[in-house]
């Protein structure tokens, strides 16, 4: 049992505590199991918090592995500058933060199996980030060749293309995840995020 | 109840047809649920036959699995035809087939949850591909400022990356999978597959 105490704005501090505990243990449970096969009480054993709770802070399963999504969709746009101009320096980025969580390709992964729907604020997000991508277009810095939409989700494939290649394309090299092999993958994708954004 | 023919090497035919159902039932299985979740009884249910048969003709899960992945990758082998000369024609060969076998998208999204291990036969026919990827770019038809094998994982997920992309990505079309917007991604793809293997 924890006793909970009030900040300055009058807000429990131990709920916060006890949101964010919560918010950690989706994160590995939808990861493991996607959205149909998590289990609030798995998620609230692991949080240390019981199911009441969960409902209490979050509402029901698809309330919380949304709050889980947009979550973890501003982390990412945080963790990660978005560079419109410089789209190689961008996909840089993402590699890396792909490469340091995998739970993030998990639930990416889980997405495409679930087919889960998308919340407006996610939607919001990556229309900002293409009209940002056309505004750089109308520029004459990245070309016209290839539409927005499409050189943004072009972008973003990129630079999972080794992390998440086929486990048959990865036992192809020695060590696929080793220091040698990645530095020569970073290589190969400033190479061809810029030779897809090059304006002519 | 089937009977059992013989056809004139001697091996039953409808074995054959067994295997056959087999195996379409396991493709639905493994699609829906990967490799841990899939459950041997609900595939032999599908396919009309018994667990036994099932233990008989390809062994236990993992081997089922196995003999589906290798029957997998020999089929897309044969529908989609690899031009490593010819990276565009390649890729727009290949967007065509993941479009019109959502289940295989599903079973390789399964893989990177999972990290299910590939088989040899599986890994030599990726090797193959490079080999000869790499052979096209010392003959000067393909840029060779971007190693084979990222080469080759690269042109593989840009013909996904709409396909694929994050819902909330998507969502930023009006009707995301329609023929319109393909039409204009499959010229997209052309041209960003174009210029990350133009030799310069």
């Amino acid at each position: 049992m924890t006793r909970r105490t009030s900040t300055s704005q009058g807000r429990p501090r131990n709920a916060e505590a006890t949101r964010q505990r919560i918010l950690a243990a989706a994160r590995k449970e939808f990861s493991g199991h996607g959205l149909a096969g998590a289990r609030v009480d798995r998620i609230a054993e692991l949080a240390g918090a019981n199911k009441r709770m969960i409902y209490a802070y979050f509402g029901d399963k698809d309330r919380l592995y949304k709050a889980l999504m947009e979550r973890q969709i501003a982390e990412w746009a945080e963790a990660v500058p978005y560079t419109p101009d410089d789209l190689a320096a961008y996909a840089i980025g993402r590699f890396e933060y792909m490469r340091a969580h995998p739970d993030v390709r998990r639930l990416a992964a889980w997405r495409t199996i679930e087919q889960s729907k998308a919340t407006e604020a996610e939607r919001s997000i990556y229309q900002a980030r293409i009209d940002a991508l056309a505004a750089a277009q109308r520029a004459g810095k990245v070309t016209s060749a290839i539409p927005a939409t499409d050189l943004y989700a072009m972008v973003a494939r990129l630079t999972e293309s080794w992390l998440s290649a086929a486990p048959a394309l990865q036992a192809t090299s020695r060590d696929p995840l080793g220091s040698k092999r990645l530095a020569q993958h970073r290589k190969a994708l400033v190479e061809a995020v810029r030779r897809i954004s090059a304006p002519r």
